[in-house]
């Protein structure tokens, strides 16, 4: 028998409970090994319910029982998950999480006391919920050089993306409808700032090239200044608008990371992927193209990815699974040297604005729909964050808007 | 240093060797072990390759040297590649083969014959090419009871399909066009009967349902039959035509497997997967809905999950790797019980014929379009397939065509 404890009986530990409850057959089978949940961590009492007779409030209780293998984090945040991980992981108990924050700001150091104790820190569900990517990013990609990983990774934003693309709202009516649907919190800002996104791009990132991305070093811009304007020039031009999260290699040595809402053409598997659901892109130097789509989000597609965690611990109990992050920090490119093509609106009509922003932006065409009347937009060609950001100050009355194009 | 031989220097075997030496500093770090191809074994000569000087032709010299520790099987075919693969076996190497006909035919005696020598017998390559798939399936998607896989698991037949879409052609012109841009072979029937696919399938639900599925057990239809006039109607109702190679789990202990084009719609991710990539749809009890999409076949990308299969041998040399796969059969129901949705094209009016396809149907509605005059279509309601075949054969006049709809 495996024991196993749970801390944090809220969405994602609630799942798990319930998870490991409704497959309990098959997944001790693929264990090898009976799962028993022993323990349940959580401040709260909760009358009535079936944990209530594993419920401890004291940690101390899982940390010193030797019977226990496997912790099963769902507390999120940095503290006490942190003190409580790294105590754990110290006693000889692998740990399992879907605690993204914690993932990206202490996990190589997790990761080096696994390896010395010869036991798992693992942590699917921190990126893109339910969708296998951290697995197989560390075990099936192993021939690839990755040089692009690219991801809608924030469900929240996609839906309210999804929505004003369908609806033609606006960003506000949108995100309201969004917390009156319970698919955006009160306080919305980890989301709809890119905030979380960011945490699970440096994760991914990490694993991709090997070396510790800092989320810090992350550029991060959110989709508060996307408008039903842009969104209607997007459908007529044939993109769609998502907040992508991607880290590049784009020469020897040189990478860059960002998130940012983008205009996808409908050439990318990322165009179609609506709603709620997630999607990671990658692309790999003899792979080619790939993407992983699924649930990014929810109790039990995010409980899924954990107890899959807590099955590989089972099955690797005194075995360390090698992960390729190293604690080295990669550095990445300045964002005012990283070149893409923008997207940009101007207020004015073509024949007065375009002799200023062909002396600019050269050879560019104007774009206009006749749903959004007195403006017209353009795409420029391949440019500089800085040069662009120069060109666009020079135009005479300046831009309405400007939105990265994914290539 | 871990030494390997590759068996058949084709198109597969020569690109293992290529992405080896391309990627081969982060193969081996990812290895934990160097990797060296120590012999190619071929029937051919290839004078001024470079593999020239590691050419072998007679088995024997691989199987008897005690320092290969791995062999890659890229052959192709029954024989001698079972023969090849059980020797290795049982002389204590790993084997990693794309060799899908072998694994379905074959796969839990091999599997059975490497986990007593802890050894690994791995095939990701055999099913969807370079995207991740096998590895996931039985590793990462251990919380769930697995209830759909469905699969665009063949891209000549994609392409075709997909060609036939854009430009209007008819299935032979399209055929032909494939076979003169590389993509589908001279004798393309192992594509376009659905054979290929039908291997495929039974691989991958063997391992998602942890029984055997005989592939000779799975009702199978190609694409032969698809007009430019059903690819019209199609677009107009706003589905794709796609051959899906689908299992599902429609009750306790009920299972079926098909290989049949199929009306796809919009709201489906397998929709918009189009040219020669494949895309592997799974349905999980608490995962819910996930998808894989790539490269599902070509040189490179079959390479690279070759080469994954490579890494993950090296790692795990004398340790096996557990595939719930049971050499027990899962017994399928039979096709004609299996219920679905069909479309159907009848000649003449609705005037004419909505009468006798009311009287047989029930209160289906007709579907007409400018461009294929002097028909009609509908949308049948839930049938088996034994009701269907009735209810058509009754028809004044038959049908012109049915297509399956995927729900």
């Amino acid at each position: 028998m495996v024991n196993i404890a749970v801390l944090g009986y809220g969405t994602v530990g609630s799942g798990v409970v319930e998870v490991i409850e409704t497959n309990w057959a098959s997944i001790n089978k693929k264990a090898g090994n009976e799962i028993n949940i022993k323990y349940v961590l959580d401040l709260r009492e909760f009358p009535g319910d079936p944990v209530e007779k594993i419920l401890v409030h004291d940690y101390n209780v899982i940390l010193n029982d030797p019977e226990v293998n496997i912790i099963v984090e769902t507390m999120g945040g940095l503290h006490p998950a942190y003190e409580f991980t790294k105590a754990a992981l110290e006693a000889g108990k692998s740990v399992c999480t879907s605690n993204k924050e914690l993932v990206a700001a202490h996990g190589p150091e997790l990761l080096k006391i696994a390896k010395a104790g010869d036991i798992n820190y693992l942590f699917e569900a921190s990126c893109g919920g339910g969708i296998p990517i951290i697995r197989p990013l560390n075990s099936s990609l192993t021939a690839d050089e990755i040089d692009e990983i690219t991801g809608i990774l924030n469900g929240t934003t996609n839906y309210i993306l999804t929505k004003m693309d369908r609806e033609g709202s606006d960003f506000a009516d949108a995100l309201a409808q969004a917390q009156a649907n319970g698919y955006a919190e009160r306080n919305p800002e980890a989301d709809i700032k890119g905030y979380d996104a960011c945490r699970k791009i440096a994760i991914l990132s990490s694993l991709a090239f090997g070396r510790t991305v800092n989320y810090q070093d992350i550029y991060t811009e959110g989709i508060t200044e996307i408008t039903a304007a842009d969104i209607k020039y997007a459908r007529e031009m044939g993109y769609a608008i998502k907040l992508l999260a991607s880290s590049r290699k784009v020469g020897e040595g040189k990478f860059y990371a960002m998130v940012s809402p983008m205009l996808v053409s409908s050439n990318s598997p990322l165009f179609s992927v609506n709603g709620v659901f997630n999607a990671i892109f990658i692309h790999g130097n003899v792979l080619g193209d790939a993407m992983f789509y699924g649930s990014g989000a929810g109790k039990l597609p995010t409980a899924s990815a954990v107890v899959a965690d807590v099955v590989d611990c089972a099955k690797h109990l005194h075995r360390n699974i090698m992960m390729s992050w190293s604690s080295k920090t990669l550095s990445l490119m300045k964002i005012d040297d990283v070149e893409g093509i923008y997207f940009v609106r101007v207020a004015g009509t073509p024949s007065e604005k375009m002799e200023a922003v062909r002396a600019l932006f050269g050879q560019v065409d104007p774009i206009t729909i006749p749903s959004v009347p007195g403006e017209f937009a353009f795409l420029t060609g391949c440019l500089s964050e800085t040069q662009f950001a120069e060109k666009a100050a020079q135009l005479p009355g300046g831009i309405l808007n400007r939105i990265r194009v994914h290539e």
